[in-house]
């Protein structure tokens, strides 16, 4: 999985009829000094994720392994919201 | 999923026969900015996109999970045309 | 898939059984200006692809959705001989 | 695989379900000179790895087929803790 | 596939049981004109591949396919030994 934020949502009207339902959260990548790398992805959202939170999101065929994805074309899902990160004893980040 | 531009279109008369009838659109990735990225694909259509919308596509085994694309020999699908993308709050993309 | 151009051939004898009978084509990813990319794959022909040829090409598990490559270890295979490339009303590519 | 380093753990109470109970390591890419690279996944762990191990990790759908990881929504797991990496006859890396 | 050369071997003791009996080769990428490219990964040998030689790997499920590999959690398998490279009329590389 990679790190990433919430950073907005996109809409869609007109799509695959599998991907009702579903919302598409925009996430930008985060590096361990929460600066923001240059992954852009549009995930779907499996646990209630929010704009501003920091999650981990699966990629490829993973992505369908759970409740809300299974059969569905979907090749990214957010997996979890982070509570804490933390690298050689220090914590990177905490979740407020 | 990613999100690209329609750009253009691939025509290819001698292909996969399981690829007959399917329709290939060229997609560039696009940014937040509305900028173009270097990531170029040659897209399935399972949503009736033209060129000049902006769409999100799957990649990988995702790709082949509609009705348009299964079981066919198809790594990218555009599965959703985008009406706006929301950041911070502001609007960076509205569809006409 | 990504658009390229077939630059050459790769030899071997010594190869995993499942893919005895293939062709090895060497294929240059290639951009909008019809100039290579850093992209290098060596793909498996199933459209009778020669050097020279600009192709569409399949990656990962897609690449074993046809009959040629169902069930071998293939993780690239040419799909489709590209007739031409239309980008803003302009033709991009013109097959000779 | 990819050779990286246990770089420090992620914390997540709310979560995909099928994730309950796995631990998650930040690994960090590392090339031939023991360096860091920019790669930095949160891969599941399959084999009792530590922080401050150089282990191998696998991606993709590989990275469900290991008893602790199968059907879960999984897109990267350690398989491997590396106790020597031997380049040109000479060792680059032996496990303390 | 990908061409690389075996530039090394990885030894693990503790590693997910699935993996046991497998022979960890590195392989650096390698361009057209021999040199060594930034890709570095740990591939599973299915053809008796050793230090030195050039090969073909295949990457994701497709690594998967093959005898040797089959249901374990293998996502890089060299699949071919390569005796010769041809661009353009002209012998890139070839086997001593």
């Amino acid at each position: 999985m990679i790190i990433g934020k919430v950073v907005g949502t996109v809409v869609s009207t007109r799509k695959e009829q599998e991907l009702e339902g579903l919302k598409f959260l925009l996430v930008r990548g985060q590096d361990l000094e929460n600066k923001p790398t240059s992954t852009l992805v549009v995930a779907v959202d499996a646990v209630g994720a929010g704009v501003g939170e920091v999650v981990l999101y699966a990629s490829g065929s993973s992505a369908r392994q759970t409740v809300a994805t299974r059969d569905r074309p979907v090749d990214a899902t957010i997996m979890a919201i982070v509570d804490q990160i933390e690298v050689g004893g220090a914590l990177k980040y905490v979740k407020d």
